[in-house]
């Protein structure tokens, strides 16, 4: 369990963000969420805003594709200065996820983390999932803003995700076949998410 | 816990029956797979083969359903003598299960079992899947067969429990969203499968 890397997928306001978090400080291991884009804007030299652009955000992706399509697990592209400025911005998030699980166990909050890190043996592929109304719910009380708008924020920011993942990965975002272990957080609350997951780690 | 009711829903050859079988021998409770069959054409009077015949497999079901359409949870019709056989066999098979979990905790596996129990409260939602290798391995073995008749046995299979899960509930077999927990056995193996589910009765 020592070097072990928790990458945690999740649906928007299911959870998963604050479930990572406490696991981190249970464990006392580092945690990445937005922290993973400074470090790779760090890394990389790319600005942070460009990070930040195109933070698991495929749009426009599928134009720049029909000129460079990535083959996905199949990074880097030789010519990195030839890139389109979105597979950059990939390639730099993609390069600091593998620097980050070689320095110790960690939680990373998902930009593909699972992909990027397909080969190591540590790794713990989590997906974090809930009710539509208890998602609907946190996010609208979080955001304080209504019902109907916390829909269609939902629904945006999971299409992006999902768009995102099945870009540049050879998965499919929110397809259980994609994740070692996914737990639905209306069920078993965020704190029993917490246990759940550490008690796996013990179970590989 | 005392009530629990968990229901396990499987890809072929990813071990769910024996993960089932050793929660109900943990927990010392009551454990339904093909016990279930025999147990509802006792409870109906319908012969036990036409169970068998029909078990999670919804062959035929097509032609008949130009007919006679199930309104998945709307069950039951209310003619009874004028229904198809499978669906007689079906609606059986369902009162049979909600029969069971009045008695009682217990473990069942597949038979659309959680939709069955949608309104129980003290249902625990399960799926198990498994690397392909992995069940290709396990089926070959078993069942003493070659590579190659294992993987047309484990595609047709699991296309059958699909298209019995899909037809006769609102949700999606194999979806984690229709279950609570989702576990990949070849990641935490059949006792850590085992262990995590009894541990997530805790946690709910």
């Amino acid at each position: 369990m020592a070097n072990t890397i928790i990458t945690i997928g999740r649906q928007f306001g299911s959870g998963g963000r604050e479930i990572g978090k406490k696991i981190s400080e249970k464990l006392g291991i580092s945690f990445y969420d937005k922290e993973l884009l400074n470090r790779a804007a760090a890394d990389s030299g790319i600005c942070r805003e460009l990070f930040e652009t195109h933070d698991e955000n495929a749009k426009n992706t599928f134009w720049s594709s029909l000129v460079s399509t990535p083959d996905a697990l199949g990074y880097p592209p030789t010519d990195f200065f030839a890139m389109p400025i979105h597979h950059k911005v990939f390639q730099a998030q993609f390069n600091t996820i593998r620097q980050i699980a070689n320095e110790g166990a960690c939680v990373i909050i998902g930009r593909c983390a699972d992909a990027a890190l397909a080969d190591n043996e540590n790794v713990l592929s989590v997906f974090i999932y809930a009710d539509k109304d208890a998602r609907i719910d946190r996010i609208a009380k979080k955001h304080e803003i209504t019902v109907d708008a916390a829909k269609d924020m939902i629904k945006k920011t999971d299409k992006q995700r999902a768009a995102f993942y099945n870009y540049y990965t050879s998965k499919k975002w929110g397809d259980l076949k994609s994740y070692d272990l996914t737990l639905n957080s209306s069920v078993f609350g965020i704190d029993g998410c917490v246990d759940l997951i550490i008690e796996s780690l013990n179970k590989r």
